[in-house]
């Protein structure tokens, strides 16, 4: 008897933003694990078996489902966005690296998704336009001392910079600290976007700048996008060029 | 009469992983633009117009659909990918920013797509796990020093590493270059993929290290992955874990 394992994105939240390849794995599981909010996501299906937990404890969501596949059943992980950022994908090899033996011959599958950085530059138009970099500001599992690393070489470097988890109900203090950090490297007129739910219905963008950015307005919903200094706004719009300034097309 | 324009993203090739917004907004244009192999994945329409052009020439392009949408059609700029990302939606707002007044006031929305880097990172298991960066090796519209700074940064600041166009029939130095710097700051055993053509049903992965990666086997359809320093192969697989050894989860 052999189960399986199937990480799926549901992408950012609206459903024509889930792709068609994650429909149809939710369609052939016979049970779904997942954080409560993704679940809610994906229709309620007769006789299929739905695990729902909280969202922290992602190791153990991870093991559960690894542990269902082994005993036969066909899983889908339910993941927000895409589940190889910041998500649960990661998670699950980490359960499998630490876990039962048996557990590395199971058939598991990641499917790609729209991950929250895509849908709030589309929202806005097209700021990652550039090379840019993708940083999560959770101190739960790194060092801050990581993270500052990373936004101080992000800056120099001149990416465009998503910013991920920049605050939870216990986490407040990183956002600030972070634009602390990029006001110290970056000029203050550089475009940032706060934007909240992308790609769902209630998305909502608020564009400033980084000398006014003011991180206490940003919760687990928001995505931040700080510019490059190339990003600029365009009408309603605020996007990256490709490339430099007198290099022709 | 008002038309619109919405530059929509493909994603990587494989129908099912193209959205559902994707294809409402295709199927609803009265004029398609884009480059010839994306436009190739749409199933033709009666009565649609398609423009099929080349793959350069990007802000070309993209004044022709800026043009037939102000002349009152409903156009759908077809890009690949998501359009955010090395791809159509920041030439568009160039063409803007460069072109007729009237332009600015168009009916503009960019729907977004699963990225090459987020099918490639799929077909291999979870590579962009931790903080990641992506950086496009053409050097058409940007200084070689600055991908060069970039580079040294990513490395420096330990993000995993997306390299977008590391080649083509024109450019073939820019990988072997971005290699030598890449070796100069990380380790030889650090991960590297080539995953050809992620998404599609030609999908092809080559894991090697970055001591034996031979920047000769990339082509125009392949993305590389370089490996942050916790980047580690588990069976069959290879992932970034969320976080640093030693801090619990």
């Amino acid at each position: 008897m052999t189960g399986s394992l199937v990480v799926v994105g549901t992408g950012p939240g609206k459903p024509e933003l889930m792709t068609p390849a994650a429909r149809m794995a939710l369609a052939k599981a016979t049970d779904l694990v997942g954080y409560g909010l993704y679940l809610d996501r994906v229709a309620v299906r007769h006789g299929q078996c739905r695990h729902a937990s909280g969202n922290r404890a992602e190791l153990e969501r991870a093991r559960l489902a690894l542990a269902l596949a082994a005993s036969g059943r066909d899983v889908v992980l339910v993941s927000g966005g895409d589940p190889g950022v910041f998500a649960m994908a990661a998670a699950v090899f980490e359960a499998v690296e630490t876990g039962e033996p048996a557990w590395r011959s199971l058939d598991i599958r990641v499917e790609p998704g729209v991950t929250a950085m895509l849908a709030a530059a589309a929202e806005v138009g097209a700021p990652l336009g550039g090379d840019f970099c993708a940083i999560s500001l959770s101190d739960n599992l790194k060092a801050w001392a990581t993270i500052e690393r990373r936004l101080q070489a992000a800056a120099e470097a001149d990416f465009v910079i998503a910013l991920y988890n920049p605050a939870s109900s216990a986490r407040r203090r990183q956002l600030a600290q972070a634009f602390d950090i990029l006001r110290a490297a970056k000029t203050g007129a550089t475009p940032v976007l706060f934007v909240r739910a992308a790609g769902t219905s209630e998305a909502k963008v608020t564009a400033t700048t980084l000398a006014n950015a003011d991180a206490s307005t940003a919760d687990m919903r928001t995505l931040i996008i700080v510019g490059a200094s190339t990003t600029r706004r365009i009408g309603r719009w605020i996007y990256t060029p490709r490339g430099e300034q007198g290099m022709s097309s």
